[in-house]
């Protein structure tokens, strides 16, 4: 039996460890990326240099190919489109990245399907934001192009408006949140979903940056059952095989909205990799391989701590207090093999395993207060 | 900082769990292997065509390198010796390989540091076993060149001297086994250590083949002891840093004696990846890259199955079974990706996690019994 030819677009560190958990089945990888240097360019049987946001690139790369996945959501569609309409399987279907990529769209969707998510309303450019003074305080995410924070703003006052998209974007109230939670949820080729334990991610409110993940998630039994329904709507409604990420804010009065989906592997399932019998990786690669799905249920409870580029250093990656991290017993460290770092680019992460949560709290304030990406 | 330069000589299986492991770390790899379709080959950054026993070959592939290791002892020595006095790293020392590679040699060395073995004596050719028909029955070794079983054979009776090897070779006694068990065992750069818990290694008496794995093994306490001193002892007296696997006997007596000692990572390593907090492939980086040594602890007890190609198919490998295995809840499942599948050959590996012994040995069964490696 030949093994089949699987392609990835993109080469950063979800594509590196897609690679790492491909190397647990025959499977013959592909990976197009425009530097030859990218964490995940060496791990691939064939590297292909190209514009994965370019048609006749991301075409030629998926010709002939079994299957394709990706690593981000900036690659060009409508060569996607072809590809499925030529018998290339594409993980997930071009008709979800469609929605998915256009926050614009993706909003709608929620709409259409009844999906509970933030008040909004559709603004084409700047001036449009006058009309909708009383929705202030808002969030303006762009529709198009936003990725990790980028094409975000948050507009307090009227005289935060010149900081808005003058393009195709969502205005969305601000919600009171309580907890923002991810759940990670695969689709098969036949439909049947296989979802995970629910992810707390907490968030430094003074850097408005992701602080750590604990899973599971310490919520209500009653807003755990409405976060899985509203999942299973989601991917349901989507309608496509993949691995998808469904993130969602909680209220204190027990409503869960969907605020974003990743169609794709994504940072808050990273500690499937040793918290859960099967990863998200190894689950995305079971579907792209026509194999069963694998099980979700932890091994342990777990916490992850994204190691970020240091505030202040551009340059040559440097990881002081990384002995420190490596000495401690429950703890697995994962650096992404980027040469350079700057303030906030992702480097790493580290995964703490514990059913005690206590435990799993004091190890994450260790980290983060021991472990630095800076400069030499 | 730049990034470690470590190259690794062979590119199979324990060369594609190691560069799987390297992914979690920065670090720079190179791989040296003749057959550029190996399962590792396509893992490292820098790939090599190369005979892993030619001088030339290694000494210019080495050359440069900050660190360099093997997954096979069947190198050439005196390209690494060469290379550790032109200051490269060699794990494990040449010294250490020198005395491992040879089975005679080998030997001699436990004799030299009283370290528990069985009786033997050394034959120069075929003839010479005729002095020693009182041995009997007994187990040849040929000194150099065997592998994974290749190189031994049982002498049971005069008749059976046409078997032996007309080379250096050890005699061995027979010894009356209770258990074969292993224990991998790490020596950081500054000679502290850090050993796994024990391996019983259950092998099948009419194939005298591994059967399958459990680990921690079942061993009287005092056994234990006595078997992790001996393993603590052989790596103070080879005096080198690295990964070893000690391959031990017990008798009924229990007595502890060393079968033989692998400088490498080992095939009764491959349940760390999953089963312990650091991998036996974890841990050799750990040392490579002089990061502290990691936690040897297990996470749960565990049941390891080799996935051999069965007997009468040889050609394209085709997983018979395998949706079944992939179905089940606590199972992990490494296939190496090798094309083409022959009798006995090592094709993948499947690693169960349980603390209940009942169920281990339940799934166990029930791998050995529906998984297959045939053709199509």
């Amino acid at each position: 039996m030949r093994m089949k030819k699987i392609g990835i677009l993109g080469g950063g560190q979800l594509g590196r460890m897609l690679l790492q958990s491909a190397i647990n089945y025959p499977v013959e990888t592909y990976l197009m990326e425009n530097d030859a240097t990218a964490p995940a360019a060496h791990l691939c049987h064939h590297f292909t240099k190209g514009d994965i946001t370019n048609y006749d690139a991301v075409y030629a790369f998926g010709k002939g190919l079994d299957a394709i996945t990706i690593e981000i959501e900036n690659v060009n569609l409508e060569a996607l489109e072809q590809l499925e309409s030529d018998g290339v399987k594409v993980y997930p279907s071009p008709a979800a990245l469609k929605i998915i990529k256009d926050k614009v769209k993706q909003k709608l969707f929620y709409q259409t399907h009844e999906i509970p998510t933030s008040e909004f309303v559709i603004t084409k450019s700047v001036s449009d934001l006058n009309q909708h003074v009383a929705f202030l305080p808002a969030v303006h995410k762009i529709g198009n192009g936003g990725y990790d924070g980028k094409g975000v703003q948050i507009l307090k006052q009227t005289s935060d408006f010149e900081k808005g998209f003058d393009a195709p974007a969502v205005l969305e109230k601000m919600v009171a949140i309580k907890q923002e939670i991810a759940i990670i949820i695969a689709v098969g080729n036949n439909k049947q979903t296989a979802i995970y334990p629910p992810v707390d991610m907490v968030f430094d409110p003074s850097l408005n940056l992701l602080s750590y993940q604990i899973c599971p998630a310490e919520i209500p039994e009653k807003v755990f059952w409405k976060a899985e329904a509203i999942a299973i709507n989601v991917v349901k409604k989507l309608n496509s095989p993949g691995l998808f990420a469904v993130e969602m804010f909680t209220d204190i009065n027990g409503n869960v909205l969907v605020n974003e989906i990743a169609p794709r592997v994504h940072n808050s399932g990273h500690h499937t990799i040793e918290g859960n019998f099967s990863s998200q990786f190894d689950m995305l690669w079971r579907i792209m391989l026509d194999y069963p799905l694998g099980n979700t249920a932890k091994i342990s409870s777990t916490a992850l701590v994204n190691l970020l580029g240091d505030a202040g250093y551009n340059g040559a990656a440097h990881y002081v207090g990384l002995n420190e991290i490596l000495s401690m017993d429950n703890v697995f460290v994962h650096l992404y093999g980027k040469k350079e770092t700057k303030p906030g680019r992702k480097m790493g992460h580290i995964t703490i395993l514990s059913n005690e949560k206590q435990e799993l709290l004091h190890k994450v304030n260790q980290i983060k207060h021991s472990l630095f990406v800076r400069t030499t």
